[in-house]
């Protein structure tokens, strides 16, 4: 957990150099927004089905979009795809049906061609941790080539 | 049940007539499929969630098209959409996970712009009926816009 | 649509009888619910995918109870089940990657051992119509007897 | 890729020690079963959304179980659950509508109270690998209290 306190981790090439001059604007580190569980998430271990999990990560992850200024589907609109290279979830507690949980995102890692989001699925005490994990995202075109994320997306997101 | 026994019906006006001379040649009327009832699929009740019933109807009318000689995606790959426009399910019992469910898809209207698929979901007896349901789809281009469904296609679905 | 403007239909067999001394109280009709639309409940066809929206549907109708007093999950603790025997939906238009949809719910018939649901899915303003539709319910036991509701919750469902 | 050939892993603690009589039964290391990506699986990238790789999973070890001789629906029969503590999934390449995929399930640890399944998504050829990942299970009761999996379950596991 300690890794949450750290800033984001900017790789040193060029790419990304010039995202260091907003290191010192103050960065809204983590978005958080709340999901109450739907019965279609539960499985019959009365409990929502791991899966799901993955589900509320992109929830989180738009939300994180739109916080920092754009949404998901503008970039999508410009020819850009974000495609899902690697995903990891480690559940500690289960979530019921109609609780409300709370999916917080944040940004782990930037450059103009990778990105690593962090989530944590808590209560809605916001105390007690369900779960937590990462998605690693390429930046791809329409034809699934990797192509550089445009600096004005980049800017967004590392605001 | 007694509409299962029925020919298709196939409206009379301009569009369908063609189809009207493929009526002699014998006729597939029904495709069946199995279908692994999976763990996601149950909700907390500890039984197949209701929505999950529409995804096996979309696996049952795959394999029905399949089977009348053409895949989905060709259609889809030609510009053609089959949007749903209208659906209708009755639940008479339950299905658990890890059973063995026979989905049975037949064709029960046709023509140039309107398609109507019916559906059985039994036991692996073939006997007790779990649901049964229909279908309503439209023919419409990649814009949206209604289109007549490509006369080839219209010969696969009929025969 | 006419339908929406009727009041609550109720059977006036003697389930039902103990429910109309609450006819005179002010009864709210509708019960309204925002869901974004998830990236996971589009499909390749770029609209949110047919059997979502009785997911959607759900959420509304867990809401509704939510709006009139009780949890559905108050009464899956009390041994009682209310499985889903019909439900039709009838598409208008489709719901696109984060737009957000209105799930408006209200109570179309309602005894001891049957509920009916009525759902509209809208626009965000309110006004243009995506979906509606209907579900139907048996209140059963635990091991899935035909059930009376409680009359508790009867008095919550109809106020 | 190269953790594939080692052999499961067992740890060296007492709970496993009756496992090693097993050691020298021909283990069959591998169980593959084919699924077809449905079009409900599809997002409006075009693909298989990531998710339902984690419902591939649990697809394919049902199936393991069921090649080594139970159905995990007899485990809970019994009162135990094996609940995901853990999951990895490395996306290489993407699934489409129609297609045919094998998922390829293994042993890759296992001890009374913790079992871990190691995945391949390939091509229908069984040469192009699509993602592979992990599953972490622990074994408890309907209580959720850790419990040892009975000797029978994990002789048929390492068998």
């Amino acid at each position: 957990m300690g890794r949450w306190g750290d800033g984001v981790t900017q790789t040193r090439d060029t790419d990304t150099v010039t995202l260091f001059e907003f290191r010192d604007t103050k960065m809204k580190d983590i978005v958080d927004i709340n999901i109450r569980v739907r019965y279609a998430e539960t499985d019959q271990m009365g409990v929502a089905y791991y899966a799901n999990y993955l589900v509320w990560f992109e929830v989180g992850r738009s939300e994180f979009c739109r916080e920092k200024g754009f949404r998901y589907a503008d970039l999508e609109a410009l020819g850009y795809r974000l495609v899902v290279s690697d995903v990891h979830c480690r559940y500690r507690n289960s979530a019921k049906y109609d609780e409300t949980i709370v999916v917080r995102t944040r940004l782990k890692h930037l450059n103009k061609r990778l990105i690593t989001f962090g989530y944590q699925v808590l209560r809605e005490d916001r105390v007690e941790m369900i779960a937590e994990g990462e998605t690693q995202h390429i930046c791809v075109d329409s034809h699934g080539k990797t192509k550089s994320l445009p600096e004005k997306f980049l800017h967004y997101l590392a605001r």
